[in-house]
């Protein structure tokens, strides 16, 4: 039984999301998805979506078995409990793979670390991020 | 073996889809959604998303086992080719159960209409409708 980890914020849901924790899921036999609460999100604006129902709704996807939220100080708090065989990160998350890796081998925490696969886009009006949806919201609602 | 058609635009995808959703899987064997394309959506503002966009993130949903594009000329076009046993409807969806049950008997289609149940909130700060994670949104970021 391999168990994979995925982790993200999934502010407004979309196909890249999808794909990538469908590739997460195909890596192993159980998905579990990591949601970064709204304190711990310092890299982009703060989610639009309360952290509760993004976990719900990361829940309700077909590739998730299980969606946790992510400890409010230390990231590494979730992923003790879960005891992934591999973690998934996305194609675009800015992670340095090595540095990861050596801060859970700190922690005693044995895991690969693997990349999803960028989706590709087919069709030119997809909105294949949570930015692109607020942004064309704001335009067009605004 | 008993199939179910729900309905909707599916927007910008929150817990009260996935309650919809849910409850219509429930009332049968297999879920059929028939996903609203923007020139057929008249009694609200068009949806953000793509029409083939929704329609593959509604698809990602677990109580879902196929969801459909709409037809633009005849909503029954959909409805002649599912063959469902069960119409599911949204608990405020603005639709007269009798005029449509009439109107699909005129078709020969003979099929239950059921409505869903209300999505109770225990959470205050929940976005259950598209309407107020774009009003948010509109609020926060424009």
């Amino acid at each position: 039984m391999t168990r994979v980890v995925a982790q993200g914020t999934f502010d407004i849901l979309h196909p890249g999301h999808v794909h990538y924790l469908q590739d997460a899921a195909d890596m192993g036999d159980e998905l579990h998805v990591i949601v970064a609460r709204s304190v711990n999100v310092t890299h982009k604006q703060p989610p639009v979506v309360p952290d509760e129902q993004r976990r719900e709704m990361v829940g309700a996807l077909k590739p998730v078995d299980e969606a946790h939220l992510g400890h409010p100080e230390d990231i590494f708090v979730p992923i003790e409990r879960i005891e992934p065989d591999i973690i998934a990160l996305g194609y675009d998350q800015h992670h340095d793979d090595e540095q990861l890796e050596a801060a859970l081998s700190a922690r005693g925490l044995d895991c690969d670390i693997c990349r999803a696969s960028p989706l590709e886009a087919e069709a030119a009006d997809r909105l294949l991020s949570t930015g692109r949806i607020i942004d064309r919201i704001v335009d067009e609602r605004s």
